[in-house]
């Protein structure tokens, strides 16, 4: 079969020919139909820092590179195994989590952050960047006949937003102001979290003129952070204040300093964003205020399941918004990972198929 | 009077002459028996970055260098204003602190973080290292003729250790394992805290002799980190699962990143020190333990009476251990700033006081 298959730094490789994945007891053959690049897949294949290179092969997949990439993905069962209570055929949303069941956290349900932290299109064993995939059966979410999967591989950075939600710590979100560093697909996916929840007053911090557009027929304020003073411009909004949430999705340190700016003392951070520049905390603003700093690893279960259920009773509608371009699984290195790097502020989202007729069909 | 002033860096004199203050309506005069040094008053001798400078007077008292310096003091009443509940020759122990009560943050009684936070001893309007000082009636404690004043100015780092204690913002301490980095003043002040809540499993990470035989017969287990691997020797002690909570009362880099390596996931790290290097947080343990940052700054107006209280009650015997040395107020910069710049580490609190017949009887 195809896949796309990370070798090393921007050396991303559709290779034909790879072997189909055997199905184990437990597992189920899923034939995608689509899957995200998320910023961590764009990250990976400009710094390559997290999947095993040779010599190192990953602790529990036993895998290193190369290996077939992307972890944002949906298809149809193709091939159960004994016992299975899916029927070939069935649209299914993955969860692309591995991990261990064993550690001391996942045994306390924390399995987002097990000790051997492990995703299909990153730490081996496949994924979602080529024609199909062995998964656990347990992983898999059924999706009814109503949900298009040209939509659906949304749900997973919508998980990822859900869990960073939880992650705040706070009781309730109700009567909170919330300002979102950064108008990617993380923010906006928190913004539909959000306005999920009921939050009416959330503002955005972006300096890129596409994306400022596509955040401001959904947040309540976009500002461009490179002509205003962002903290300056929250405590205008919150009688002099600030706001009670950041939730950074950028992962620049202008952003970090702008966001414990605007936060009103004893607000929250929560980081969600991946850094390639060292966390300097700015910390006159974080002991003045006595800032809380928290972050936010991938999901759990719980947040998974949660999700596709609200995204099967429509509690997300709008969100497929965020897909700027839909593309062949031939092309995920030109008009995919290079496209990002050349024009990512021309994009949220960009899907990829292995499937011509999925393509011709969304 | 005699006074000891903050001149610049590195630079405080012991001034005589210094205008006796006027008690203003509201205040009393109180004659100074007993201050400590605290670490920020070592710091602003060594860094002098707080103080307001000439040109730069402080917002809340007008005021600027030469400011007397010392914060954490008690004396006997000496003046009272029209209306006061006090008597001359009262014991008390003043909460040093000077807010706005205007602010949002002093409104919410956040008054430890209050917008123009200022101190006595270090913004002006007076200090501990001098003979009386005028403060407001409403922020001295009085103490029980059973209380020796010899200990009393302790009471203001246990205040300081009490309110990192609630800034942990954890709903109970039964059960907790904490690991404490640094054995000064602070680090044992949490540690006489901690054991006033029955906290039963305490570490120490301290680097040097003798602040670990200070500690040892207070901690559990008290850890030489030049020697052994912090976080590895907390997993050790906890199942594999790392401590619970980490106060960090050094401030360097080091220390940040045994603390959040030996914390538990989902484990809490509390700043209560002073940082003169950058806080750079490691993100590999951040983002894969999704721990909490939270810090500590000073204390509010209950905290301090909490800790009067208690104080009072006996519940803090043997604080009075961390008193390495006493001192005259004619010898605070030799024997006092200078010593703990040469020997900081003979160290835990050196107390001074204007009086040479306290100096006798203590």
């Amino acid at each position: 079969m195809k896949a796309a298959r990370f070798y090393g730094q921007r050396d991303i490789r559709v290779d034909d020919g790879v072997s189909l994945p055997q199905v184990k007891p437990g597992q189920i053959l899923v034939d995608i139909e689509w899957c995200g690049i998320c910023g961590s897949d764009l990250h990976e294949y400009l710094a390559g820092t997290a999947i095993p290179t040779e010599g190192h092969p990953h602790s529990l997949t036993g895998e290193h590179l190369p290996v077939v990439m992307g972890h944002e993905f949906c298809g149809r069962v193709r091939e159960v195994s004994a016992g299975s209570k899916l029927q070939p055929g069935q649209a299914v949303m993955v969860d692309p989590r591995l991990y261990c069941k064993t550690c001391h956290r996942c045994q306390s349900a924390q399995t987002n952050i097990c000790t051997q932290w492990a995703f299909l299109g990153l730490s081996g064993l496949g994924g979602g960047f080529s024609e199909a995939v062995a998964v656990e059966e347990e992983m898999c979410h059924v999706l009814p006949d109503s949900i298009p999967l040209s939509h659906a591989a949304l749900i997973e950075p919508l998980v990822v937003a859900r869990h960073a939600l939880k992650s705040a710590g706070v009781p309730s979100f109700d009567h909170l102001t919330i300002l979102i560093l950064g108008g990617g697909p993380v923010g906006l996916a928190i913004i539909f979290n959000l306005r999920a929840r009921g939050v009416k007053r959330i503002f955005v911090s972006e300096p890129t003129q596409k994306r400022q557009k596509h955040t401001a027929v959904l947040a309540d304020e976009v500002f461009n952070p490179l002509q205003i003073k962002v903290g300056d411009r929250c405590r205008e909004l919150t009688d002099g204040k600030g706001v009670d949430l950041v939730f950074d999705c950028a992962g620049i340190a202008p952003g970090l300093v702008d966001g414990m700016d605007a936060l009103r003392a004893g607000g929250t951070y929560v980081n969600v964003a991946g850094w390639e520049e060292p966390f300097v905390v700015p910390m006159g603003l974080f002991m003045m205020k006595e800032l809380v700093l928290r972050v936010a690893m991938a999901y759990t279960d719980e947040d998974f399941r949660e999700v596709v259920e609200e995204f099967v009773a429509g509690k997300f509608k709008g969100a497929e918004q965020m897909i700027t371009s839909r593309i062949l699984l031939d092309d995920v290195v030109t008009k995919g990972f290079e496209e990002l790097v050349n024009h990512k502020d021309d994009h949220v989202k960009i899907l990829v198929t292995p499937k011509p007729e999925c393509l011709a069909k969304a």
